[in-house]
């Protein structure tokens, strides 16, 4: 990754217009108009990639240093899909108020800001305290991007089982970042019979050892009170959403409805195997790359965040999130097969389609 | 200015390989051993430039939005000349704690800090709290890379003029960030008489309403005890620096020895005219490209930096700053006129040789 000059500089003129004395007159302009530093500089491309690197990838808690080469794989997506010149920040420091102040130091920098690699549940207050402090979008894509993907491909999914959404008992397994992500997303998308399950059991009103996110699903959540365990949630389903990094046993999956979805995401260690899902399920997913049907949340940030800064949005809204989930699914709507319920990561058709998508619903809002 | 990828995406393979799973390898090579962040990221090659938006040129306190153009000219000046890539860093606080924390914070992400355009003196704490927090260089370009331009045109000026540096009354006119760095840098360089003036009189042992970066500048220049103002000051110099902003009257400049330098550096309006200070001394230089003798700090930043990278130093010490003055005077030494004294910031020969003295000067401490 690189650093690109998008102007010559080979005369004194250009030295002089570019850098001082001609420079100045374009500080004045922005002093007197803060809003032109929309026109007059590169802020209105950029995204800042930020990670504490609490929880990078599999790896867990690697620190800022060992985070950057993923924050650089990031930024090159970013580029490549969505046209975004994304920076990656690495902090070094797991401090909540910390990360909140440096952050919030740094925004006058950034066009919008993506976290990432940010373990939970403290990647839930970074991200709602920033959003609440900024007028950028604040994006935290190992929630959102999962959850977005995640209802594109369910989206398709029950239309390929001839059913609704809204008609589907679904059961997320995992209640951190992305769960809790994948939970909420699943219900601005229309779905309404969500359980989660984290790793004692299921989500319910009974339950004193929720911390507050958690908390704030019980309401939303399990609409018909099951407790017990991931086995008693699963009894009935049609549709296993896997995001903890666990492992799910055969013998809970043999209660769900035939002909149902699985979702198995954890990587790269599925939380089912493949082929055992299929024995389960009619449409399997996981997050890999050499199986079918990949959740990769690179279909979503390049065009969300496209999106977002084409509009000039100042957050990235539920809205905006189902929108880019429905665009998603529209690229392969019409040559989908229980193999390819998603696009593909390299389609160059989705981030352009999600980016149209994103910066309509943000301004209908 | 943009992000440039400097892998290309097209396969599902080079998917994996440049995000996950591929990346994870190289996250968990660096967790093993931080060192390989030089091998495996692009932080090696990084400079943040950082600013608080509180001494923007001679525009004053603009703010973080407003300074960022001068923050992108820079970065483009850093990659055109230094081949380095530089991020432009504008932070929404003036608070010295806080500029710190955040700088420190961010740094992991960064091969070097350059600070920029952060009014004095809060400037000299942030800067020498960053550098003993830091392993990595930090400079604060407004004071060192003008001391080091001018300490290699003061150099070339000596030559011409047929006498030594540690021979020449100096006079100092302007004790902010330039003045402080340029007195320091000088007499690093070999001056030994040299007086600072501020706007309210010359530095000595009896002012009692010096900031501390003042009054440590008492203890070593002024030898001769001088009292008094600019036109004290000047009664038998041979070389002015004006770094002040502020406009010096002819009358005072009248008591310079003839043929000596003047050096009016204030942009856009020199402190003397050009055309006035010819009268009273042999070789003149100003800020402006308009005049000959250009004093401008692009001929020292980027092959600073480019040779504090490539040597891995931890800061860039007077030795590295005196290494890069000798070698821009160097670049003319064999062709210099009373009109050319330092090379044209255009000059590609000026930043590789910089960049070399320094990581030699750098390899040698």
């Amino acid at each position: 990754m690189a650093i690109q000059s998008t102007v010559a500089l080979s005369s004194r003129d250009d030295l002089a217009l570019a850098y001082t004395p001609g420079v100045a007159r374009v500080c004045e302009a922005i002093a007197d108009n803060p809003a032109l530093t929309r026109e007059y500089t590169w802020v209105r491309n950029t995204v800042a990639v930020v990670t504490d690197g609490s929880a990078v990838l599999g790896l867990g808690n690697i620190g800022p240093r060992a985070a950057m080469p993923v924050m650089e794989g990031k930024a090159v997506l970013f580029k490549q899909f969505g046209g975004v010149d994304a920076v990656p920040i690495c902090l070094d420091t797991q401090d909540t108020d910390e990360i909140v102040r440096t952050v919030t130091a740094l925004a006058p920098s950034f066009g919008g800001i993506n976290l990432e690699d940010i373990s939970a549940p403290r990647c839930f207050e970074i991200e709602r305290r920033l959003d609440e402090a900024l007028p950028i979008p604040v994006f935290h894509d190992d929630q959102h991007g999962t959850a977005i993907v995640v209802l594109a491909a369910l989206t398709n999914a029950a239309t390929l089982l001839g059913r609704k959404l809204g008609d589907l008992r679904i059961v997320i397994c995992g209640a951190g970042a992305a769960g809790v992500a994948v939970t909420r997303m699943l219900l601005a998308g229309g779905a309404v019979d969500v359980t989660v399950v984290d790793s004692r059991g299921v989500l319910h009103a009974g339950r004193d050892d929720l911390n507050s996110e958690k908390r704030s699903l019980v309401g939303v959540t399990n609409p018909r009170g099951v407790t017990g365990g991931i086995a008693d949630a699963l009894r009935g389903a049609d549709v296993l959403i896997g995001v903890s990094g666990g492992t799910i046993d055969e013998s809970a999956l043999a209660g769900m409805t035939p002909g149902g979805a699985i979702f198995a995401l954890a990587n790269p260690h599925p939380e089912v195997d493949p082929t055992v899902a299929s024995r389960y399920a009619s449409v399997v997913a996981t997050g890999r790359s050499d199986y079918p049907n990949q959740i990769n949340n690179v279909l979503a940030f390049p065009g969300v965040f496209r999106g977002a800064l084409d509009a000039g949005a100042s957050s990235i809204t539920d809205a905006m999130k189902v929108a880019a989930a429905t665009a998603i699914a529209s690229v392969v709507a019409d040559s989908m097969t229980a193999d390819a319920i998603v696009p593909s990561p390299l389609d160059p058709r989705v981030a352009p389609a999600v980016a149209a998508a994103v910066a309509e619903a943000a301004q209908a809002a």
